[in-house]
């Protein structure tokens, strides 16, 4: 497809194996939010899945379950086991063999075939941005954020640059999402959020990221000096 | 799956990467013989793929094929390319996009949906065993090998050993791919052979064999003399 070069070539995965640095040693805190929407995710699915639906039972015999930007380790078998679970409670015989697959690019865009999916999955995936906004890094842009990557201490412009990324690249995975899923299918997003009256300057996390910002600029500084 | 743990242990993975010793710069042989079934494969894909068919059509809107065995490198693009554009020949829109996946496991067991894919390919990959057979490296077995490789200068019983085991193998490799494939589905294997009236004394993959087998085990004593 027309765009797989591009997906490729920017993708940036986590850090595979099991050592100190992994992305499996290292994500905790994912973890425990799986833990976190568990309970919901079974209600949702027990009170709204509608499995005998012709419509959504009409597309195959198989129950098509998909986990977008999981990563590496163990966290995706947690989730997916969770979500099996529930729909097993439900409706399915109890010892029904499952099959899985793993597949490549960039979820802005279909990587399913149409009508093909029953259930997605995506937790502490959708936050990440497709690209840094263009205008970000463009010296004549009001938006230019001057070498720093994060947005709290800068110009309006370039948290609103960063939003209209986010909302372009949540548009393009909504659309992408309803072409895959068959009719009463359910999708599941975890995803940090601010309430609307909280300015993000007062939460915990603007905090740490401000930290990190220092923290990376710094080495980055360092690096291009040796 | 009861299985998955087996299969995983013993899982030999072809060489990754594309340095001197990768199997994608030494699968020449694999990659021309992927062109010489190309005009077979589309002959028989006009002729025989009934695509029209209700049953072979119910299942999906979406035509899967897979390839089993398929290692890493090139070579299995080129092969799906084929089964790719005969198929478009034949009914489907020119312009379908279509959807990638990798899936884990033995081709020896079951490893998609029962009645989900409408052509199954595998190219060079159906000679590996599942195993070594327990009779060749049993001292006490009239199968015994003397920690040789090769069937060939060995008690005739070594040969039936091999032979057992991948008559057993490929029964397990029919049988999954059965359930697997739609009515009217289409399976294609690709493997080496000999005729029946030859003797394997007298090929050439023997002779080659024979020599291969002398280097190893000449490897294995230098490795396990240092």
């Amino acid at each position: 497809m027309s765009h797989s070069r591009d997906t490729m070539v920017k993708s940036c995965p986590m850090n595979g194996g099991d050592d100190e640095y992994s992305y499996t040693k290292n994500s905790m805190f994912q973890k425990e939010t799986i833990s976190a929407a568990k309970e919901i995710i079974d209600k949702e699915i027990a009170q709204k899945l509608d499995v005998k639906n012709p419509l959504f039972a009409s597309s195959s015999s198989s129950f098509r379950i998909a986990d977008l930007g999981c990563s590496v380790g163990p966290n995706t078998f947690i989730a997916m086991e969770n979500v099996i679970e529930a729909v097993k409670h439900k409706s399915l015989p109890p010892k029904r063999p499952y099959f899985a697959a793993g597949v490549p690019g960039s979820f802005h865009y279909q990587l399913f075939p149409t009508s093909s999916l029953h259930f997605i999955h995506a937790s502490h995936a959708l936050h990440w941005l497709s690209q840094v906004p263009n205008e970000v890094v463009d010296e004549n842009s009001p938006a230019w954020n001057r070498g720093k990557i994060f947005y709290l201490s800068a110009p309006e412009e370039v948290g609103k640059a960063y939003a209209a990324q986010f909302a372009k690249d949540v548009g393009m995975f909504l659309d992408a999402r309803a072409t895959e899923l068959v009719s009463g299918g359910m999708l599941v997003l975890i995803i940090g959020s601010f309430r609307n009256e909280i300015s993000p300057s007062h939460t915990l996390a603007s905090v740490l990221f401000d930290l990190l910002e220092s923290t990376l600029l710094d080495m980055a500084k360092e690096a291009s000096l040796n």
